[in-house]
């Protein structure tokens, strides 16, 4: 078993295993070149040679422990009749904005849609060593349902909770239904190739905790006991959810992992059920060297002993230098547990 | 003393009192009345009969305890050099970016330029009842220097932490000027009217703790320890700020207010020496009238039994149908301490 795949098991590793969310991406000049020709981001996600080529872009320069696919959460929507763009930021041309418009979405019974995604999965598995461990992904329900009812990011998320309290049980319904969906696609991901997955609830964070318990936690939490039988390791990514590190003691997942706002040292208390992954402020890379390995050092430190994936607290943001996640990279891949 | 200023030092009340960021805002039609023909936004706040008259527009309709004047944290960047506008997002023309273009940013010594605001306060003053206290408000350090630096709203806040990481002491500098203009601008307030402030951390939620403490929490301590002497109930927004609850034990402020991602149970325990403020989610407001009434009384239920001001957790969104406050504002005022 390689080093992420240990780490996630909870056994002995030399040092804990690295990847970055989002590292197949537009800091990287490879990345920049391939987009220049590729089309928009949407055509390189549905090409499998471009999106398997930017896949292992990060690994051949990095050597992270982990390569995650490149695709977008959004993508699985598309096969259900929604109607998805980039420009860049995503929109959705039909959005769910009242329970009617649910009759509007069907997910695929047995699932289809994304063959494009299982063969970049295949090329992917192909071109790297057995060291490197492949993640697949999705989004959680609650957010996958905050971008089908706002119909593109927000600030607020008055639509989706304006839709929330107003139709308590279809709001339930429906995120069960988003749920069952990701299952399906998440085991369509494990037969082509994927060793672990990772669940982002990019938009937790929105909600308080009661809210979160009723429309991001219950629906990931079915989601997670569904995929039990994977035999896949699931990080479940709770972005902004410092707030409810508690109630996450029994989430049915192997991995959890955190943004920067959460302290690794209380964390490690919180879920001590759980393998740890993060949380380095993606903003401390647009630092000097010796700022980013003094932090990097210093979560390293705070994390536990053992179970511990170390990543950035979310995904890297364009602007960060190249030299920047090389620092980060080799400080741990330099570190030792003693 | 009114029932605000009575919850702000801790004395005994019939029932918390009540008051909403942005009450004076879009969700009301008679502002979207005046505002149709007043005008763009930086103009109705340097209109001090326009912006006197919506301050008092949402306390005539609900009776709110305190009234909140009419402006925008980044006003008082314009007597400084700075080049804003709305459109309607905040626009900075001559950002911060390096420590160089610090140079150009001349807050006025004395204070002055916010002429406008201190009539508006007077005005307002006249027009309301003894019954209902007066706030002014200003923003917290970081959360200025982020809309010095990045020129607008952020997701990331990258330029702001890459100032913050590659030069730290021109950073902390920065942000203690930008604190000292901010005591000058409360003084100058205080002196025309206001009867308590609120300071607006509006984005300490994008800084981990270390950072927070260093970059938001120092320099908000700063401000607060020079506005001691004004003689009224200082109001510390710390939006986003539910993982420093801790690290706000010491705040030299008379009032912490709260998100809606904090638990009030946790943050009573954690801030035993301040008066909370908040924190529904503003969202429960686009929900029937059952749900808000249920969740309002949860809320008044976990705060504090003394030394408590029910509000949303955040500024109230332009979508929330008057209906809805009505009712929120409702069940507190028909709330009573037993």
């Amino acid at each position: 078993m390689n080093r992420f795949l240990r780490a996630c098991a909870r056994e002995e590793v030399d040092r804990p295993p690295v990847w970055v969310m989002r590292q197949a991406g537009r800091y990287l000049p490879e990345y920049r070149e391939i987009r220049r020709t590729a089309g928009d981001f949407l055509t390189m996600c549905r090409t499998p040679e471009i999106a398997a080529e930017v896949t292992l872009q990060p690994i051949r320069r990095f050597g992270f422990d982990a390569a995650i696919v490149f695709s977008d959460i959004l993508t699985p929507l598309v096969p259900a009749g929604i109607e998805l763009a980039f420009s860049p930021a995503p929109h959705i041309a039909n959005p769910i904005r009242e329970p009617a418009d649910l009759d509007r979405l069907h997910f695929p019974e047995p699932w289809s849609g994304t063959e494009f995604l299982s063969e970049t999965l295949e090329r992917v598995r192909d071109g790297l060593e057995p060291e490197t461990a492949l993640i697949g992904f999705c989004g959680a329900p609650w957010t996958l349902a905050t971008y089908l009812v706002e119909g593109a990011t927000s600030k607020s998320f008055t639509r989706a909770k304006s839709f929330a309290h107003n139709n308590p049980e279809a709001f339930d319904a429906f995120l069960d239904r988003v749920a069952d969906a990701m299952v399906a696609y998440l085991r369509e991901q494990v037969a082509h190739g994927a060793q672990a997955v990772q669940i982002f609830d990019s938009w937790i964070g929105a909600l308080g905790a009661e809210d979160a318990r009723r429309w991001a936690l219950r629906p990931a939490r079915r989601l997670l006991e569904a995929t039990a039988d994977l035999g896949v390791p699931r990080i479940y990514f709770a972005n902004g959810g410092s707030h409810l590190l508690h109630d996450m003691r029994d989430m049915p997942c192997e991995v959890i992992g955190l943004d920067w706002r959460a302290d690794l040292s209380m964390a490690t208390r919180a879920l001590p059920d759980h393998v740890l992954q993060g949380n380095l402020d993606p903003g401390v890379l647009m630092g000097p060297d010796a700022a980013i390995r003094e932090r990097t050092l210093a979560m390293l430190e705070k994390a536990p002993r053992r179970g511990y994936i170390a990543n950035l607290g979310h995904g890297i943001t364009p602007d960060v230098p190249v030299r920047a996640v090389e620092t980060f990279v080799r400080t741990i891949q330099g570190f030792r547990y003693e």
